[in-house]
């Protein structure tokens, strides 16, 4: 593990966010790190990913770890390597290494977490060998991370009012993630010209992030199939004429997620029609973040970004009628059917392991509307907030061919004209914004947005 | 997922392999794919990779299924996806198409399987989550995939007799795979005169393999500290003078892989020391491959290779003494502490997960000896076997500074000598080698391994 050469400063946001916790708890809390998940065969492993609960305490991706965190102290309980480690993985820190690193005030093997870890509260991890781990150590039943029950539900709204808004030692971070993910989008539109396939793109996008000694924050989309939402495929021919979807992102050594999408024409020049709808998508990203401020609700900009679709397709005769009553009968959703965007954070969903418990405002539910019930976030925007904004354009079949949604928005939808946008399967424009006490910051705006600069770099 | 595009062949082979699995057992067996593990939070999956015994029955890595097999019969069993999952993923073949492709007999849901699986045999999975639902399916406890019981015993042993030695369609995938490798190891080599950090290479060399829609078949080794025999960080500044040590390899969409090291100079040049050194290591991979054939033990090979290492650094006076009494002594191991090499198939180190079971003849143990210790193969070679042909030097300072050790060897390194060849940290040679009838053939011969070539290519 690369240890950060400002460690002091680390260990000092540390401190801070384990001051803010005691403030918010009256017990202590235990919070695990995981074990590597297995691929094939126990010694070959996935790369190892932190409960990004544990990395928001304890900083640095520590495996097999965990920490004990109570009226602004923590211990770190590990175990040090064993000698025959040194052959094969090398001189690893020892845990008073790390422990003097993070700044904690005790560190433990992990023999002796059992001793310390009456009524702590946890955060349950998706590790499902740490979660047996986590029971027996507490000697209880562990809830999922999306339903905790008693002290772990206080934790874990603990947790998230503080991972709501972050401190400027996330913020550097997400702002390196967010300028490498800008260069590996560059990377792609470059590389486009002589490329062939999907996977050819995403090698030179996904390149960029393994040079920075970065990793990927998700699955990256990297398809002509920009209508299959969360696409994982790469196989696919590109061809003249179509437009390809982009949405990757990078995570830094400890964990902080940048999340871009930006959608290029194959040939390098965008078609009339996939102009016109891609200035309705632009339309509707620009808006949204000229709205971004304290104290706004997300639910509005999302609700926003379908009033400014609904208005451009029926500018372009796809959809007839108020712009406003299309938007109550959910007929943006028949091409924008995901929400407008989501936290992120140490997550690219940020703290989407507890369900909706962070997405969602304390008494707010999912809707059951077709134009809403995909909407991730739903809650007042605060300082220090980091949110997407993506507005999209799909065709996607399985909403467009099914019987009953013809039937619904028949009337509606001018099927005769949709029909000449068919070079427009997929389109999206993501960007992460930070929302600050003056309004809204763009962490990724060296990268274009507008036609003529795309094209210029395709 | 991508479907290959010559399925009759496809399932041709698994209706041979099923064919040949009936000779050797007289019950049904059920083998489980396993599903995604989780990264951060559920939506977030690490790429899937479906257990490699599904695989080799299956031919397809279908996530959440299961297989069946009796009398030479396949019975795929597996949930189709919900509507849902065609907004977020498009169209996924079916059940029923699936089952064609691979030529099942028959298909159901996963609600049948409990009701077909009486008196089956399995191996368990390395997925948690599939590990409970066999258990659960089987009604029985089953044990670890290393330490198999009764009927689980008996199928795994059936399976290795198929595995070890491997067929024409593997060898077209394998093939594949090695093609791949060589090409990234070309790229890593031309990308390093303006690499700046050991990341930058490993960008140039899993990009080719991200490229042709391939994943890495383990964690890239991309390192100027080669001693560290699984280095698994990438941060270090590259220097005029570092050698830097790659083991990469790819993974086709199917499962099969291959591995690959070279070692070269970061400037271009070989200081003279470190070409001396690396023409012993040479000599050991030449020599060692050059014996190959049928019948011969790959212990032989291992000790060959400690051979020719031990009269290698005897005539660079690093060691002294006759080298077959150095060999007996273990001395060799003081700088090639590891096996000459591995099982290659559907797994890096092919069918690890069972344990020493595939690797190692029945009866046959690991040795306690140091310099044997970590043979991972003892068995006489079949043909159809793929090995990898991996002998190294390294200056491992936990073994080197060990007072133990220094001891113990006192009279027999020559400490002074060693102390010219401070700049060779480590250096490995390895190649894909498949035993036929006739003798040895490199899958990996394209990239070449000595020097001058080697020069060119940086």
């Amino acid at each position: 593990m690369q240890i950060p050469t400002n460690h002091t400063s680390l260990s000092t946001t540390l401190r801070n966010r384990r001051e803010k916790l005691t403030n918010l708890i009256n017990f202590p809390a235990i919070l695990w790190s995981g074990s590597p998940s297995i691929r094939n065969f126990p010694l070959n492993t996935f790369p190892f990913r932190s409960s990004s609960h544990f990395l928001y305490f304890a900083g640095l991706p520590i495996e097999d770890a965990a920490i004990r965190l109570e009226a602004g102290k923590l211990a770190l309980f590990m175990d040090n390597p064993p000698p025959s480690n040194l052959l094969w993985h090398g001189e690893i820190p020892t845990r008073d290494r790390l422990a003097e690193i993070i700044g904690a005030d005790a560190a433990f093997p992990m023999s002796e977490l059992k001793s310390h870890a009456q009524n702590s509260a946890t955060i349950s991890v998706q590790n499902p060998t740490t979660k047996i781990t986590q029971s027996q150590i507490l000697n209880r039943d562990i809830f999922p991370s999306n339903k905790p029950q008693e002290i772990d539900l206080e934790l874990t709204q603990a947790i998230i009012s503080l991972r709501l808004s972050h401190d400027d030692t996330a913020l550097t971070e997400i702002k390196q993630a967010a300028a490498v993910t800008v260069e590996a989008h560059k990377a792609g539109m470059a590389a486009t010209k002589n490329a062939k396939f999907e996977a050819n793109i995403r090698a030179a996008m996904e390149s960029i992030i393994i040079s920075h000694n970065m990793t990927c924050a998700y699955p990256s989309i990297v398809t002509v199939h920009g209508e299959v939402l969360h696409n994982g495929e790469y196989y696919h021919p590109l061809q003249t004429g179509d437009l390809l979807l982009a949405d990757v992102g990078a995570e830094t050594t400890l964990g902080w997620a940048s999340d871009v999408t930006r959608t290029w024409p194959v040939s390098g020049k965008f078609s009339p029609t996939q102009k016109d709808i891609y200035d309705v998508v632009l339309a509707a990203h620009d808006r949204c973040i000229s709205q971004i401020k304290p104290g706004v609700e997300y639910l509005d900009i999302h609700l926003l970004a379908a009033q400014v679709i609904a208005e451009g397709l029926v500018d372009l005769e796809i959809l007839k009628g108020k712009p406003e009553d299309l938007v109550e009968m959910d007929a943006h959703a028949l091409f924008f059917p995901h929400g407008v965007g989501h936290l992120l954070g140490l997550d690219v969903h940020d703290m989407e392991d507890l369900g909706d418990l962070a997405g969602y405002e304390i008494g707010r539910e999912r809707s059951s509307r077709f134009g809403l019930g995909f909407l991730r976030l739903n809650r007042p925007l605060i300082p220090g907030m980091i949110v997407t904004i993506e507005p999209g354009f799909y065709q996607v079949p399985a909403i467009l061919n099914d019987l009953e949604m013809q039937q619904k928005y028949q009337n509606i939808v001018n099927w005769e004209k949709l029909e000449y946008f068919s070079d427009v399967r997929g389109i999206r424009i993501e960007d992460d914004v930070l929302v600050t006490t003056k309004g809204a910051e763009i962490l990724t705006q060296e990268l274009p947005t507008n036609t003529d600069a795309i094209e210029n770099l395709v």
